[in-house]
């Protein structure tokens, strides 16, 4: 269980870090969306290993297979499977892990709930599952372009090194442009030296990255549990070394008296209903509203490292796991995609569920 | 849709702030469990208003009962449906808003959703609506607690206001003894008189939920989307106001390299595996780890305040929204039992989800 | 688990035979829906017991209360909680049962299952929680009825006595003019008096209910799993004494060859695709064709008689269950607003499914 | 939508007919079962194409490849991905059907439905889709097979030719030893015959198949909606060509009275609770109650004939559909392993769900 997603636009994942091959099915996609699969793989090259000397290095080529669902280059509203080959994985060693935990990573804990565990690469509870989810993102996306509605992540922060800019004040169109993904030229090149630096130490380091969504309609998103923003932040918990979440005004909003957070309405030149500050970051009881939704994903930073630690094994006793191979001083770069697709499948989601709201409704 | 948590203890909850009543089916508690219908009231009246001058005056008893599920003392295994009349829900007059948004509340959203809106004192949008699932989450505790698990939160921020000390320093059989629900009662003094202050002002303020689970043994939570953290979190992002949540070494974690964040592993003298540190809250890879699980929930300052605000109509006219009632001017005290609730709605679920994760599989 | 229905358009039931209410969670109606509680109260009317001398002479005035999500008469999108006190339900004695099996009850088998039950009247295995879905399904109705669609049953056969003509031979308004619920008028003076003959030596009876829907355009349902005949077959099997449902020309469809059974496609005069024939019974590869669709199902005799039967206790001890009180000899007039109410849940949320089918979809 | 099944035991399938491959995740198998690869594939030649000449005689070798969720011989409890190659896929030439509706297929209605369709051997809506279930369903009997349950189909009927022994006094060890699937080989040899005059009309034939599930304890299923048997009609009524389901007594129970139909229960010499008959098919009140479990399938001749039919395009001219290529006369044979596969889902699934029915329930 846990391993699929979404209510009508839904996605279930299968797939080991060193198994045969990852892959996922999309089910609920609308029919006659346009496919183009060469947007799919351009966003899981976004997300694939080796990008710059600051990820890891590990050669993973993410080719996707698109296996059913789309005719003529058109979805049918039919399962949309999409894998993606593992490589070279019958060659790797991991006996030297098979007994032990490695600390902050799942082993303990996989083995704990099942009494067994894959333990190559960590399996399933390997960061290389995300891979299916961009896939699967790009789908949404697709269908999310159609409906003028845009999804953008950036790194916002790197250990102590913080981007103090809104996201009104830097342009999300240079985020790609650096191996960092932070708009900000100087900053991404403070980070990129920083996170070089830490690889050279052996360790790992964690930070923030930031996403806006734009051209959301009022009316996504459900009362009660299923809030637009409840959503997202499941969809961003979900993601491999996420600690935590905050929308709007986040965890700062609580600095502001209720004089000061909430956000007057006034009605625009073309007539529309629009607020004046955006505290509620686009949401307001858990239902869009029209303006620009945002929001902040913490990760920390990642539990492989290459120094030795100390932990113990299956039988109890105390062992050395050493550091050895290749790893992600800082996911966070790669990680940019990953928070973009789960945003997206939640909004392509929402969107469905919004289809029956009211008699006669639309978009 | 929205209106119902939970795949396997799951819950349906319905009721609008001043319609006839409001209540929640409980589904899928085990049968056998002894049911006490006291204890669900005392959870409830830890919600209810007029507590104390720093809680809104309005008069609800909030009086349960319980219609289904249970015989001669026991649960059956069918639903437990709980129900509270709502009173004197006819006599309030509200025609002043019903066509007005007020500022940072759902007014707006549900009216573009919907088509129309309940906009007596809010509809189902108001908070009214956590008064279910604190009677829900009080079965989900008598289950709990057989399983010797425990679930505690209290408030730990309330504007500038911040508990520096952790749960371990705190002494949380204190927290109901005071009307702010914060165990360190020299704090909870200064909050009680900064609200006192907020409410003189028609003002709000909103602050931190702190919340521990202990008890939990290794093994609950699920791979991939519903990580434990993930659950635990859209459950909290569901609650009326709230903005942020975080668990384990949350955003403060960035500040730590991977090899300080590392919790390392040891065997304890009764053969546990346990961790040195816990960072990690808990849950390693989205599973229980059998140590302390805390988060941490950010409110914004309610969005009702006793002050004039510009806002527009339906219409789209510019109208004041006048301030006038009675009001929470920090909503926290009583959102302590609505966290507690929640995350022991969760927790029952995923012990449920988990019978099933190995073949002979227990607790 | 087990209590809820549907997808979009969802249900949760609860309530015992003999607790203190029984109800429903209507969950997924869109907003803007005129909503008519009168015309809900006339459904149950319908099912409810005492209606002629061949039905139970048990007093259940049914009344249906509205406790949520309707506002000024119109649904708000929000759950519509529908709720049915039990009346005299204290005054029971059913210690008499208390331990024994009633033959081909469910008394063993919640037994088995719980470890325990609420065996006052059958508790929530009784057929009296079917008032629940009534008032659902008149909901779904109302729906329904705005989009042009109809659902009409009727009873064709008891016992021996079987109605020979198709339902387009039959005048289905004379349905609900006499006791047993059979659109032809002879036919149903031979049933009642077979019936009546029946209730004299304290037995039952079985018999079959056809349904017919009219007015399904073409495109509701889904592929594989979730096939229109699929999930109306599984609805109809859930309704208590059902052993078997069969649609179009179902088991007799047998024993024609496919060039016989086939249904031609021709372009009527309006320029619709239509089929000469209707042995798919209106729907192919699980989709509406938008030709009538219609079904039978067969109800067994119900297992309560007033007669001496052989059983076993929960200890084992072989025991006389006597008939005793008041009973059905036949369900079936009073299961016709059961299978219609059942059938209208699901095509109201296979209309709702529909919503997202395509892009721009409507209707 | 419409493409998994199951609650806890679920599955996801994908890919069309003359698509790249197809396949199914399997999510929420426990961990620790034994996997045995040769026994999925040994089911799927059960049902593959080209086993006799009253098959069709299509090459599709169908062997299945495992992608994820076993490691050393054991399930880890992650989703396990199945596929199927689709071969020569390409080579086909549909243009002449590209445009028309055959009839009592699924073009028409998935036109209609989805705007679009892959009318390449039917798409998704083609029978191929079910080799998909038949290796899930292999899973769902290996874990089955553990608890000592047992799930045995059989062709009863082909057209006129109705075998009228009870399964008791057939030898179903015999079922697989012939082409038909008949487990009376006398029969058997008689229906071959039939099925292959029908085979050389270019003509086809429906019939029903018998199913029986040993083995199975009490208190497997759920009460109201998901009754054990309304999952089994909702199941196989999700088999393609299935028009109609009884379990029991089923449509023939109508001829007997309460008093002939009760099941009388008795305690036997192991002290266990039984049924003198069982005219309730092991299954009271939707849960099972340790008796042998058994129902009916009725399957329509299906729509594929090698005769020239009738139709209309989608421009709505009329056109004549030339029957060519290959077909299967008579389903039955092959559909025998696909009512095992969709009734072991079923029954997995319960099992699973039954494991929280009660404080400390086992099994």
């Amino acid at each position: 269980m846990g391993n699929t997603y979404g209510k009508i636009f839904k996605i279930s994942t299968f797939g080991e870090s060193h198994g045969v091959a990852i892959g996922v099915i999309v089910e609920g996609c609308p029919a006659g969306l346009g496919f183009d699969l060469a947007f799919v793989q351009h966003e899981l090259d976004r997300r694939k290993p080796g990008q710059s000397r600051i990820t890891t290095q590990r050669k993973e080529a993410d080719t996707v297979e698109l296996l059913s669902g789309v005719f003529e280059g058109q979805t049918t509203g039919m399962p949309i499977a999409l894998m993606i080959w593992n490589e070279d994985q019958r060659s790797k060693d991991y006996s030297h892990i098979a007994t032990q935990y490695r600390p902050s990573h799942a082993d303990y804990t996989y083995q704990a709930k099942y009494g067994l565990r894959d333990y190559r690469g960590g399996g399933r509870s390997s960061a290389r599952e995300t891979a299916a989810r961009v896939a699967a993102g790009a789908v949404a996306k697709l269908l999310l372009r159609q409906l003028g509605v845009q999804v953008q992540a950036y790194v916002s922060q790197v250990g102590g090194l913080k981007l103090e800019k809104t996201y009104q004040q830097l342009n999300l169109s240079l985020t790609d442009l650096n191996a960092v993904r932070c708009p900000d030229p100087d900053m991404a090149a403070q980070m990129f030296d920083y996170i070089d630096n830490i690889r050279k130490q052996g360790d790992s380091v964690g930070g923030v990255i930031n996403c806006v969504l734009t051209g959301v309609p009022a009316g996504w998103g459900e009362p009660v549990f299923d809030r637009l923003h409840a959503e997202l932040g499941k969809a961003m918990l979900g993601i491999n070394a996420v600690k935590g979440f905050e929308y709007g005004s986040g965890f700062e909003g609580i600095n502001l008296l209720g004089s000061q957070h909430n956000d007057a309405f006034y009605t625009d030149q073309q007539g529309h209903t629009r607020t004046r500050t955006n505290h509620s970051g686009g949401i307001q009881g858990g239902i869009s509203n029209g303006e620009d939704i945002y929001f902040r994903v913490a990760f920390k930073p990642v539990a492989t490292i290459m120094q030795d630690q100390e932990s113990v094994n299956e039988a109890g006793e105390t062992v050395t796991v050493s550091g050895k191979g290749r790893h992600d001083p800082c996911v966070l770069p790669r990680a940019v995609p990953i928070v973009e697709a789960m945003a997206a499948l939640v909004l392509a989601d929402f969107y469905l569920r919004n289809l029956s709201a009211k008699i006669g409704a639309k978009v």
